[in-house]
């Protein structure tokens, strides 16, 4: 093994440009204070993530996707990760709205990107523009590699889970580094997307299980189900 | 009286177009939860920000300073603050140096900007510039005239303070509008800056207040006496 993080292990291949991640149905929020298990969550956020990857490769955004081996993992690039989570805001919720004193639900009159340093220790603080470039998280061609890549998966995620009757409120994305070119890694799933049904608001993601709020299993199946 | 914050009072003046600021001794720190006084620090405040509002105005910044009226009293220009405190680093010190885990002193590799959302009751949380458009702080044409006035007031005060001897390691901003144009107000003194002596790096600021480093009004005093 190459790395066992919070919700998934990372794996070495006779390939040493791929790696196999395994989904895990750990779960952990407010930077790990909260641990737990949510059954099944695993099998779901690697079928999303594979769906979803492939969708945006289509149109054109270079990702580590490669195949869907079993139930719990895929074969990805194996890629240097930029220790930057990008985390891209279309409605205030979460600590964007209790941070900026705002109603969860308020529409934000442009979408907004967050940058936190992904640094466990620190307990992934947040960060701007310049702070990446005063301790040199990235170069300042990076940097605008994956604005651009944040606002375009942005624009492709939110129509297709609008057209899933699914709101996107937010999300969070990873990039690495393969061949020295920035490509989207990670995951997405019910973990790193906030997801409202569009007709009632019901929370379909991680809030769920982060507050308590029940259906935490069941709904991650209704978004693989209602998005597959 | 317009205001008591709590380092200033802002009093009204004939002219609606002018206001007197007088500078307290009062100093608070931790976002109010430490609270305290620092004897004639008002005096030295008003004075130095005098004369660096002086020296930025004749460097082709526009301030909102009009004269000084007595030791601790200033006239300035009446203006609609913008509600955005703009921190310039130099040198991980304080939150920052926590926050990201460097050494206090590292010298940072380009000047950071930050920017904080001034608002007490959710204690000036940090926000970006995503966030100042998507709940509109400023303007895109006043958010860029804000960062380019920070970065050539950290040029011209750098090398001022250099010339005196004394290290400007990170500043605390505030603009506001004026005739619909951005302009620089509030203050700028060892309250707002970080000011190492550049031999031994003797902090000459209000961290020897809010450290309990003692000298605390011996260095106000030194401050002013070397740069007048
Ligand atoms: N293609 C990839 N190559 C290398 N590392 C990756 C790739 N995709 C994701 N990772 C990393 O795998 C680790 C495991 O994921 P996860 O369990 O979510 O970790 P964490 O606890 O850091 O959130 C993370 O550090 C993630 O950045
Ligand atoms: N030229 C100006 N016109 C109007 N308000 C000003 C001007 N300069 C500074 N201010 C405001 O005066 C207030 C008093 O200052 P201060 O005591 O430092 O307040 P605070 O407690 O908010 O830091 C602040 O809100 C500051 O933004
Ligand atoms: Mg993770
Ligand atoms: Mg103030």
């Amino acid at each position: 093994m190459v790395y066992e993080g919070k919700a998934k292990k990372v794996y070495k291949t006779e390939d040493e440009k791929k790696y196999i991640v395994e989904y895990k149905d750990d779960a952990t929020a407010f930077n790990g204070v909260k641990k737990g298990t949510i059954k099944g969550k695993g099998i779901i956020n690697n079928k999303m993530s594979a769906l979803l990857f492939k969708i945006l490769e289509e149109k054109g955004i270079p990702t580590h996707f490669e195949e869907l081996i079993s139930d719990r993992e895929m074969i990805v690039k194996a890629v240097k990760i930029l220790p930057i989570e990008v985390i891209v805001r279309n409605i205030a919720a979460g600590s964007l709205a209790k941070r900026l004193g705002l109603e969860e639900g308020t529409e934000l009159k442009t979408t907004v990107l967050e940058f936190c340093y992904k640094k466990d220790e620190l307990g992934d603080p947040m960060i701007n523009e310049y702070h990446i470039k005063a301790i040199e998280l990235a170069t300042e061609e990076q940097l605008e590699k994956v604005k651009d890549y944040a606002l375009k998966i942005n624009d492709i995620l939110v129509k297709f889970f609008k057209s899933k009757g699914i709101k996107l409120i937010d999300f969070k994305l990873e990039f690495g580094l393969y061949d020295g070119e920035v490509i989207l890694a990670d995951e997405i799933s019910p973990d790193t997307c906030r997801l409202w049904d569009a007709e009632t608001n019901k929370k379909l993601d991680k809030d769920r299980f982060r507050r308590d709020l029940g259906d935490v299993e069941k709904s991650y199946i209704e978004v693989l189900e209602r998005i597959k």
